[in-house]
């Protein structure tokens, strides 16, 4: 166990490359789906595979891209955050709206995304993985960034918002949102979005008609 | 096949009372399953019970009661789309934020819901059927009863963000939506509701910063 001498790799010697490479990619898919996003490690990668830490740091730049690869995640977060963040908050829910659709909505992405949610609906640490990392990897990051308060909160609002319209339009396919145009979603989704990403939350709990008491 | 006299009691004499209602919640919950909410009639429920159709009509009042019981839905549709609409659409979000926690938060709800929503989450089948059922009697009524145009399409805009709230606070359980207070979700979530409820969509759509172009 000591930190930076490599592994004993004690499933054979095992040639450089490609096959190191999905050797560290499996044992993550393994590692995620017991474990889950956030408990798992770069370093308890590594042991699983079978070779030295810094192998999975030369071939992955950090978690969050073994997880993109492992799971076939359609996009990579530092690219949606930058481009949903872009220069500030106004119209970031709109970005966000946007960003979803292009990760889940291309004819090349569908396919990876019905998988993607089939093993989701099938179990719930698969749910519990994925969602642990779009929130901490995307949704946290962006509302973090944006500087209001309670960022747990409004992302998991988003989070909701879009799971929900993930659930209607690509696994039971409710109509009229099962085929209905990407830009009408957007214009749907980018209002609220805003909302839970931007609005004033104290002020908007204080007020209202909800009224401050408890019935 | 002919329409008014009982259908033949092919698993044998049954007595009234008790076992003839709990056969046709069998037959149902077993029809439901195969063939969705729309699809299954009263009918088809009586001849797979094997009773003749006027008890299925005596014994419930309407398909909709047959299948809140049958899988267990926690509130009666009537009452909630009633509570919901009140008086008009001043508040309508927010009276439907209320009446989905109600139904699906209390201390003696939650085993239901639990049980509802894992048999979901395992069958698409599941799922649809319980889709299926929640808009067309509960949400496509209320948006219809509000006069809007295109009620599918802001009763499953609906829809959408609550299964998303649902999943978030009951399934895969992320906080701080797993743990709130059900007055600060509902004061999040009744402005979306209400907006896709009543806002002006084609306004909505024709306007903002999204612009009408495809991109």
């Amino acid at each position: 166990m000591t930190a930076a001498t490599p592994a004993p790799r004690r499933r054979g010697r095992r040639p450089a490359g490609e096959d190191t490479r999905g050797a560290i990619v499996a044992a993550a898919r393994e590692q995620f789906a017991a474990r889950g996003y956030e408990a798992v490690t770069l370093r308890a990668i590594a042991r699983a595979a079978g070779v030295d830490p810094r192998l999975v740091h030369h071939y992955f730049d950090g978690k969050e891209e073994v997880f993109v690869e492992a799971v076939g995640f359609p996009v990579r977060p530092k690219t949606v955050v930058e481009g949903v963040l872009g220069s500030g908050p106004d119209g970031v829910g709109e970005r966000l709206a946007r960003a979803f659709f292009a990760a889940w909505d291309g004819p090349s992405q569908r396919e990876r995304v019905v998988a993607l949610l089939s093993a989701v609906l099938a179990s719930p640490e698969a749910a519990a993985m994925l969602r642990e990392f779009v929130t901490r990897e995307i949704l946290l990051r962006v509302a973090g960034e944006l500087g209001g308060d309670r960022p747990e909160l409004r992302a998991a609002m988003c989070g909701a918002q879009m799971i929900g319209v993930a659930m209607v339009r690509y696994v039971v396919r409710i109509e009229p949102v099962a085929s209905a145009d990407v830009e009408e979603l957007v214009r749907l989704l980018a209002p609220t979005l805003q909302r839970y990403l931007t609005a004033d939350l104290t002020g908007e709990l204080a007020g209202g008609p909800a009224g401050g008491d408890r019935a």
